[in-house]
């Protein structure tokens, strides 16, 4: 079924239709803050040295098709997702555990666990913790044509996209509905008649998590007492700033939160924790208004996900004093670490305890099971394991990909490339990385990108669900806020293997379900 | 009391402020639109060759204080605007008398008036007329120290910034009041804490006024009926494209109005009317679409109102292929050419017939008089007139403003430059000027502007004040619909002469009334 669904979308276009929706898109992308700033490698040297130019995120011309039942046990899952990574991140022996195997090979891993060990010895002042999720998928075609949800990866991070993903959806819900009652945007097509993308409430939900928090954190801790704030700690080169704009802005308007973005370079200098204060709090004196002292609620992390955000050991600094402060976290340290793919090859191991079922204690054991049939078939490459074996064989390394501990895109080593990736690293080192078997998407998917430089291209493409969940929980593992809403469909060009759409090449895209 | 007001305005910005503002305005404008496509001057050429890139609009950072008493002034006058240029454009011999004094040295109103001579030899087939007018001020510091409402000039096509003056006054505004309660963004000052500037309803104003030309069209006069639309027909090379999109994105959401945009270039081959259909219906073929037609019932002109616009016949005989179709135009030719300087000049007349009064018969007289209240003092330069002596004298031609009948800036001639600039012009063509004597300022307005370009200027500043208005008439006089709302504050800096935003050398700006 979903073959033949692909096999004739999207429809062709004329120039000038092609003329006409990709005027339409670029004009709509910049009136509505679908936007980045520009790349230098788009720019010539010197060409905005003010930093004022933008353009539009790179995005497809038609949405694209995904199959209804997926979408629908994605979002389904997603408040099970919260919960499971919560409960990781609350037992501190299993994670460590976890951890511990990866730490003599994996600085960043490394680095991070000293972070929590650091505070731990301390003691932490703050029993509550924010998770603002994201989990990715794909429709992997199983043998009969019918599709199955299987997981790529869980985001604990910086989870991104929100933002511009609801805006995608919005522009291409408006496309498809103009002039009203005789849309005439685009060709005509059974599926571009079939309804509208799905509505993405990824901005109200991940500001709702953040506002949950602010809330929860109650009162200032400071005497006298401080206004609160919520702080966004972001990359000092950030170019995707529009998506991190539509969640401040919704905090700012719907819940009544100030809001504050700090550089993370710039956090030991702006932010303070007053030793005199037990409490810790973490205290922001905008540079803009020296006379005015915040208390941070919440700091919601858009950097620190990346080994290459830590300069200097300046960095990591900033990064102990913000995990140490009474400030609730997005994510805590413990957090990010739940994201590594050893958790999620460990929870996938057919063999031995049941670690899902465990931390998913007390829910309907069907949805549980619902959870694991989302797993990917993945690996350790311990010696003589089945992982091992699949990885160095040239034909078994066709059907994989070998992931390190990294979210994000750009670090992944794909099929024919394994083996001899292998070989060219320490066999100590294998251990860093999990093997896990490719996902099979639908062959003839096509669809027509726009990148952020203008470009059009049209060609074959596979296409990555992410549905974002927000969680807030206390250490003792009770729950205070869990939601699901939202999602993000990332459609690349299949010569592509990687899905980092802020490197520019992939897209972001919506949803028609079939 | 004005020229304290100003003397301590606005705060100074420590850097860290400063750049706390500038990045904020810049994020803010491409966040929502406030935005245009960059010039070749701030571009390398090639560098965008796609055309994808924006920049934010040229902005103030602060509002700019205005005299409240002109404020309420300009909106209270100007639906009696509306109503005056509205029966001007209905006495086709009165204004026929005007233009043709102009007929000899001004080749543009001489073409302007050959296509509705044209039309009307054929008949016109539509009697209703759709004004989308800006009426444009200063606050005129009379001798007392009090201020006083003087008109510069009434645009009668193509009135832009509605779209983006209305997010200016958003975006002054959110800054004002965030964080809620204790606004840190701007330093401390006494005005910035007197409120907020007066809501803008410009986007809401003028869509309303093209809503009620579509509705009174009434149903197609094609057989079989055809959908109707809306045209903007807009410039090529339009780089102030969001302006015009937060409009038609207002009549399509809150009017569900079917809107397209064609450039002046295609008019021709874009639009057809039927030779068979005595009624002239104007079609419009999209050429994204060719199989749809529509009938179009208002033609917004965002082109067409300068000279270099019509650079072959083919421009005219579009002009005129517009002008003689059934669909309400906004403007008419009749009405552009009611937007001349010697209208505003033969009305301001001290002696004479009161023209005025004439065209505002039925209205109170104490309102007649205060719309002549705003006129400034002016003058044509006939023979042995105070007009010429005026401008010639190079000591009494300091306080005066030549202007030439187009609208729009970049055309005047200024003070001392008066005198040599007439001599160096033959004396016939001197019918086709106006002198103006120049408003008065308040000295010592600051403000500092954020240029498309990122480069941030504080000094000395002139503001303009336009307020939008609209109306639908019969050319039997009958009004059907009037209304004003929204407004324009323009701040240039005192050493420029001209006020066009578009070009870059003046800024947008929002109104703190004082």
């Amino acid at each position: 079924m979903a073959e033949s669904i692909y096999s004739n979308y999207p429809p062709d276009l004329s120039p000038a239709q092609q003329k006409f929706l990709v005027t339409s898109v670029k004009d709509w992308a910049i009136q509505n803050g679908l936007a980045v700033r520009p790349s230098p490698a788009i720019l010539p040297t010197g060409a905005d040295s003010n930093g004022v130019l933008a353009t539009n995120a790179p995005v497809t011309l038609f949405p694209s098709p995904f199959p209804r039942v997926c979408f629908e046990e994605a979002t389904a899952l997603q408040e099970i997702y919260n919960k499971l990574y919560a409960m990781i991140t609350c037992n501190e022996e299993w994670l460590g555990k976890v951890v511990e195997g990866l730490i003599e090979v994996d600085d960043f891993v490394s680095n991070l666990w000293k972070v929590h060990l650091d505070v731990q010895k301390e003691g932490y002042v703050q029993n509550l913790s924010l998770g603002l999720f994201r989990s990715d998928y794909m429709a992997h075609v199983l043998p009969t044509g019918a599709p199955a949800l299987k997981q790529v990866e869980f985001n604990t991070i910086s989870s991104s996209f929100g933002g511009l993903s609801a805006l995608v959806r919005q522009m291409h819900t408006e496309l498809l509905a103009s002039p009203p009652g005789s849309s005439i945007n685009y060709p005509p097509h059974p599926l571009l008649q079939s309804g509208v993308p799905p509505e993405n409430t990824a901005v109200e939900t991940l500001s709702a998590g953040l506002a949950a928090a602010h809330e929860a954190y109650g009162v200032s801790k400071s005497t006298p007492a401080l206004p609160l704030c919520v702080l966004f700690v972001v990359q000092e080169t950030e170019r995707n700033v529009f998506d991190q704009h539509a969640i401040s802005t919704q905090l700012k308007k719907a819940h009544n939160i100030p809001v504050f973005r700090v550089a993370s370079v710039d956090v030991l200098d702006q932010t303070s924790i007053p030793s005199s204060n037990s409490a810790r709090p973490l205290l922001y004196q905008p540079p803009h208004a020296p006379d005015s002292t915040f208390e941070v609620t919440t700091v919601y992390l858009r950097a620190y996900y990346a080994p290459d955000e830590y300069k200097s050991s300046r960095d990591w600094l900033a990064r102990t004093h913000l995990e140490r402060s009474a400030a609730i976290k997005c994510p805590t340290v413990l957090n990010q670490l739940s994201g590594c793919k050893k958790v999620q090859q460990v929870l996938a191991e057919p063999t031995g305890p049941d670690h899902l079922a465990s931390f998913l204690k007390g829910v309907d054991s069907t949805l549980v099971e619902r959870v694991r049939d989302t797993f990917a078939p993945q690996y350790d490459l311990s010696i003589n394991s089945q992982g091992r074996d699949l990885a160095l064989n040239p034909e078994t390394a066709l059907n994989h990909v070998l992931k390190p501990q990294r979210e994000g895109g750009g670090n992944n080593v794909y099929k024919s490339d394994i083996p001899g990736f292998l070989q060219s690293i320490p066999e100590s080192d294998w251990r860093g990385w999990v093997l896990m078997e490719l996902i099979n998407p639908a062959a003839n998917a096509q669809n027509v990108a726009l990148r952020n430089d203008g470009e059009v291209i049209r060609g074959d493409v596979i296409s990555e669900l992410g549905v974002y969940g927000t969680i807030l929980w206390e250490n003792t593992g009770k729950i205070l806020h869990n939601e699901q809403g939202g999602y993000l469909l990332r459609t690349k060009g299949k010569e592509v293997n990687e899905g980092g759409v802020a490197a520019g090449f992939s897209s972001l895209d919506s949803a028609i379900l079939f």
